[in-house]
């Protein structure tokens, strides 16, 4: 399937915030135009027709033909873009393939990345002749209801649209899945002197031929400055994954969102992320060690906090790689070690001794064991091990790495060096025990 | 698919041997029909009937419905069993359902597991009215040429077959693909007083209805006592997994695959073999600590060996499961930790200090991480970590398990603990290093 990107307009709005062309304009880090050709990247699309109005020389020179992107862009100009969108959504015949389906979105429109997903997945049940239309039921949760095109609808169809509709139950998101029927729709607007989009989908509607799929997610249209706010707040919100730790939940993500909201606009990768959170964890360990446990436990939650950035990071700006991921998870482990090594050290050179080695030795053996245990489960059942189907009110004790980093930190802080050693090897290792328990229970 | 098991005749060259009935004769730990069964399950096969003669209330006695293998089994008693086995395999007949295609297996012949599922999935295009015949071109490896049953065969189809052929370039492995046809033809040899499997089986060949699909693997007609012998042998041979450890390959297989074969006929489960694996480890640490390095040495490389030997049960006896899985990973890695542990301790409360305590810990990190990428990588990849394809030269390092115990063993035995700590530090870290960086270059 090609997407058709709407980025004809010249968006006054904004004009005071902002002077380039709005399609540029950039949000954590994308353009809104990237952004939206990413998340549909994500979703297999490879083909884009961007349809410039206003600003057509400044889109094609930032974006050319796509390969910094990885996927291939062409350009329509529509010089008569002061007329309305239903114009420039219609330049698109010049361009179709008989018999194709085609995503037609507005490039101002920021949707989450699973709405889109979800929304192409619907349109392989579209017949030849309807149009899909993405709508919103939600109606507390639209973003400036006002301004919304709204839709009568009856069961998942669109009866009547209209931005002054008064008797209404949906919203249009702006994201369309068009056929030939939109454009001759429009076509047909057009011959009336008709040149916005909406007034080609209400034909449509009319003849029974608008289908819409309600989205369970976040959107917004990004019109003005207090929208843009919410956009960014809302793509910040949405990185967080779903099953995250209940420390990192609740105490990491409040610093970490806020890091990559600075950080999103620089280059910095992911990798050197990571990077940083390791020598972090290098430098809260020569702290435990010779300099103080308080810096040393600071450094160390430091570390887990920006241990969430690189994720973050990856997501927002669609740079996840599995090499990534390894390099992540292979680095958080020496991170740890290094951690342990720091404050057995200290504990020994002060008053340890042999005591002090076999707990940091038991300890540091524990350091491992969460994530070992996940990913053979993984491998072997290939099924995610999910804590909260296994763990019990275990899933309360903090032997996950954001858990056990806090318990470092306050260790420090606290300056308790030997009774959070003995901690950590008691609940990590008791933790791998109980799992080893429950999962037998389940798995054959 | 059902599959029909001829459990007829006497076995009377046995007999010196063994008294029972010869289908219910042990082969390392499973009876020959046990055996058969529980391939065939392993290929899907989930109903049985099994063609009695000789020993009809002893077979059924032994196996019951056969809840306890986790199938269901039926008895077809064929009183004339001593005309001829094409009698017996005739008998099915009687619970043949219109248009099935079944599996005709004699029960003392033995096949590698992938023998069977190879020739179950060529069965999916026999067209009806034809046979399949399992058939072995590799005339220098069959076991006991002379008593064979000889194919002349062209492409894949048999031409003539009989014990005496003089021209042949394959021999039957007794094991079928019946459709209607193979018992229709049985049924007519039958009327001609010729009883034996081959009578039927030559008239379809005839007809040109005989397919013949050549194994790749082992298999053996278990007959008298050097075939027998031969069976042990292969089957014990078969449980070197394809992609085993240098050292385990080299070493630890010689011994481990002989004390399979005694622990074959025991009770011992896989999980508690594990155990005694994971114990040992446990007395290593203890005589590394404090009875001597040597024993210390020489139980860590038994342990070695043990850990081969929980998984050739699993896999000789139909036992392997995910949790017997899970449980070894995670029993290994404790096993490692606790021997670190052990020869820390030793340096430490020797001469060793705090150099002994650093070296300790840089080891014991270094004992989960090999296992811990290659899980990660399988998790994040989709595939196998296979450390041909990414370790190069390195792969020749014992940083693997079998390596590592082996160094532990060496360090033991000639009292070196400090410089094997520090050889199991550089060169598990060393190799995770390379991992990074030759991974980085081909994933993404």
């Amino acid at each position: 399937m090609r997407a058709v990107l709407l980025a004809a307009g010249e968006g006054k709005r904004l004009r005071p915030f902002f002077q380039g062309p709005k399609p540029l304009m950039h949000l954590l880090g994308l353009s809104l135009l990237e952004r939206n050709i990413l998340t549909m990247r994500d979703c297999g699309i490879k083909e884009f027709i961007i349809v410039t109005g206003c600003y057509d020389e400044e889109i094609r020179e930032f974006l050319g033909k796509g390969d910094s992107l990885g996927v291939s862009l062409k350009y329509l100009h529509n010089s008569a873009w002061k007329l309305g969108n239903g114009v420039s959504a219609y330049a698109f015949h010049r361009e179709y393939r008989n018999g194709e389906k085609f995503i037609l979105m507005m490039c101002d429109h920021i949707f989450e990345p699973k709405v889109v997903k979800s929304f192409i997945t619907a349109a392989e049940k579209l017949a030849e002749g309807e149009v899909l239309l993405a709508a919103d039921k939600r109606l507390e949760k639209v973003w400036d209801l006002e301004e919304c095109t709204k839709i009568k609808a009856e069961t998942n169809k669109g009866l009547y649209l209209g931005k002054n509709l008064t008797e209404y139950n949906a919203v249009d998101c702006g994201l369309f899945i068009g056929t030939k029927a939109l454009l001759n729709s429009l076509a047909e607007a057009i011959a009336e002197k008709k040149y916005n989009l909406t007034d080609g989908v209400k034909r449509l509607a009319e003849k029974g031929k608008l289908k819409l799929h309600f989205v369970e997610g976040f959107w917004i249209d990004v019109d003005d400055l207090p929208s843009l706010k919410e956009a960014e707040k809302m793509l910040l919100k949405s990185l967080i994954p779903p099953k995250d730790g209940l420390i990192s939940k609740w105490i990491n993500r409040r610093f970490s969102l806020r890091l990559t909201k600075i950080l999103a606009s620089t280059d910095l990768t992911p990798n050197q992320i990571t990077l940083i959170s390791f020598f972090l964890c290098l430098a809260s360990a020569w702290c435990f060690a010779v300099v103080s446990p308080f810096w040393g436990g600071l450094l160390a939650q430091l570390s887990s906090i920006i241990d969430g950035v690189d994720g973050e990071i990856a997501r927002l700006k669609f740079l996840k790689s599995n090499y990534g991921a390894l390099f992540d998870a292979i680095l958080d482990r020496y991170g740890d070690f290094a951690i342990v090594i720091g404050m057995t050290y200290a504990w020994f050179s002060g008053t340890g001794g042999v005591f002090a080695l076999l707990v940091g030795l038991v300890a540091l053996a524990g350091m491992p064991m969460s994530m070992l245990f996940k990913e053979k489960f993984k491998a072997i059942s290939g099924k995610q091990f999910i804590p909260e189907d296994y763990d019990g009110v275990f899933r309360f004790v903090p032997a996950n790495r954001d858990g056990r980093l806090l318990l470092i930190m306050l260790g420090g802080v606290f300056n308790l060096l030997p009774f959070t050693l003995i901690l950590l090897a008691v609940i990590s290792h008791f933790q791998t025990l109980m799992r080893l328990v429950k999962v037998g229970n389940q798995l054959q």
